[in-house]
């Protein structure tokens, strides 16, 4: 059932192309392109999918009609998949609604998911878990190329600010990453206000779901109440300062993963019972990077994150030291200070095991 | 005067020794024990001074308490200045009535400097560099080792907020430094609160700058009105959260300018009117390390600070090489890819000088 706004000049599906279209238009082409480019050379038939996770509000919809314009020209299909959490009675309805769109904007295939929701970990993160177990299914099934998520800078700017309220540092406010696997968010640089407009512009009617104004849920206060407030006191361009910071952060440790990458294997040998790490390597590396290197060793040892305090206080066993004990670290394990290395284990064991030279 | 709370059984000055209390000092201990240490190889007559910048707020008041209890006990003599930034009626009055809280606490010498404060760069911008100048002046006068400074965990978390408001990343985040030169902060992880309570528990009577409720102030309303709302909203321990991640990206970003260091000269080369930096060694690099070479080099050669999005479009000459032209940055120089260079230079000549190899 198009809209009158479609019965223009250019006929049905073809809304005028104004500036929010536009922007929604060449982020998911970039996004595309990519996966254009990388299977180009594999001859496939048919063409590879791109699906769009849809929910039908006005983020995903405005993605879904991009993606509609976007992957045919760029020697893609596009298709969507609608998760319909069951949440709240007409849910179905407005599953069936998002679908109909989807059809409409000449979305194939069109998929419908109902999943059940939990209640592990809260409302919002079993939401999460049961969709993405939901998208991750849809995908295998009709093997796409890759799942496009309508995530946008305000999502992003949210995402950090809740992310200040569970840790702190570059890994807590790195916020949602651009690619993920076969996820991609090609919106992350797009304001709310944006899509909302293309959706007008196109006569594509977003749907309004309630939960996104019910403040049991965090990011919605963060979205209602508290950037409301800091752009009132701050000054307006906080959630673009927030979105750009998330993306410099995940930068950041990016740079310091693919350097503990590159040297973990130097400065660690097997202990009897665990893991040695050379005090020398880890003193003449900055800060950052020893107490990187300190996490990523227990985390990958056993299983668990030391917070600040706990990471810090080895550390200090390297530059620090004045003969303390061992430490112990969440689940069980110890780290002594043995001569020249620190070593990590089960046990308390202290035997560095010596490596064939 | 000492109040009534002083004539306890310990006699005058001689508060007990609160939780409070001893936090302060235990953080105060720290600082002036990094002076204590250095200094102590010289044997200078008199000992070395350590300076305490005197508001009369709560937050120096009782960095004042704690020095002039632990200075003595490190080998050091604890004095104060006081900067009468003579914004208000009264501004002479409150100075005079600071400095007298210092003599009691036996502080010596106790300084007392007025300072015409200008309107460059709006009210709190000049307020700071008219008080650094005076701190600055009387440091050299004295001859003083250390000078402390007030600034409590709260400071801190307002100041990664404010920093927000002005940019993104790690570097416009990472809040104020726990030691910068002769300065030292050493209440960067004490609340407001304790430092209050520590007043009050040694019987001290804080000044309430009006200046710290005037709305006009920034940082005035991040106290008042921001920082309560991230607090009701995403819970409590976002200011902890906020004055953990200045800390750490501080060491980030002084990982990053070791590295930087390290390695600047080695890809570097002389240009006929500039510099040039290898795209191979660029390249190499995360994105990160790259983007930080860029505007280190920018910023050193032509004194200029690149945004985000110029540093990225210098950075694509590098990573998405499709023969664009030169770029111009601000300041007048250029930026141009040539071959197997990006040369930096004023007159946009290309012209890399030989190394002697």
């Amino acid at each position: 059932m198009p809209s009158d706004q479609h019965m223009d000049a250019a006929g049905p599906r073809r809304p005028r192309l104004t500036p929010p279209i536009a922007d929604v238009r060449r982020a998911v082409r970039e996004a595309v392109g990519r996966v254009a480019t990388k299977e180009r050379i594999e001859t496939t038939t048919p063409p590879p999918l791109v699906l769009v996770a849809l929910s039908g509000g006005a983020d995903s919809l405005a993605l879904a009609a991009a993606a509609a314009f976007e992957a045919p020209r760029a020697g893609l299909r596009a298709g969507a998949v609608i998760v319909d959490h069951g949440l709240q009675p007409g849910s179905a309805d407005a599953a069936s609604a998002a679908a109909a769109q989807a059809r409409e904007l000449g979305l194939d295939p069109v998929l419908v998911r109902r999943v059940e929701v939990g209640d592990e970990g809260g409302p919002e993160a079993s939401a999460r878990a049961a969709r993405y177990a939901a998208l991750d299914e849809a995908a295998r099934e009709t093997g796409a190329a890759l799942v496009l998520l309508g995530h946008t800078l305000d999502d992003q700017a949210e995402t950090v600010l809740l992310g200040l309220a569970r840790g702190s540092g570059a890994a807590s406010l790195s916020g949602m990453a651009p690619v993920t696997g076969r996820y991609a968010r090609p919106l992350l640089g797009i304001r709310r206000t944006t899509t909302r407009q293309a959706c007008l512009d196109a006569g594509l009617e977003p749907w309004d779901d309630p939960h996104n104004l019910d403040p049991a849920y965090a990011r919605v206060r963060v979205r209602e109440r508290v950037l409301p407030v800091l752009e009132a006191e701050l000054g307006p361009g906080i959630a673009e300062a927030l979105a750009r910071t998330a993306e410099q952060l995940r930068e950041d440790d990016a740079a310091f993963a693919e350097q503990i990458e590159e040297f973990i294997e130097e400065i660690c040998e097997p202990a009897e019972a665990g893991i040695a790490i050379s005090v020398a390597a880890l003193a003449a590396n900055p800060a950052a990077l020893r107490q990187r290197v300190i996490r990523h060793v227990v985390a990958s040892e056993f299983g668990v994150s030391l917070s600040r305090t706990q990471t810090l206080e080895v550390a200090r066993l390297v530059t620090e030291w004045h003969g303390q004990g061992p430490i112990d670290l969440p689940g069980g394990a110890l780290v002594t200070r043995a001569g020249a290395h620190l070593v990590f284990s089960t046990t308390g064991s202290t035997e560095v095991l010596e490596h064939d030279h």
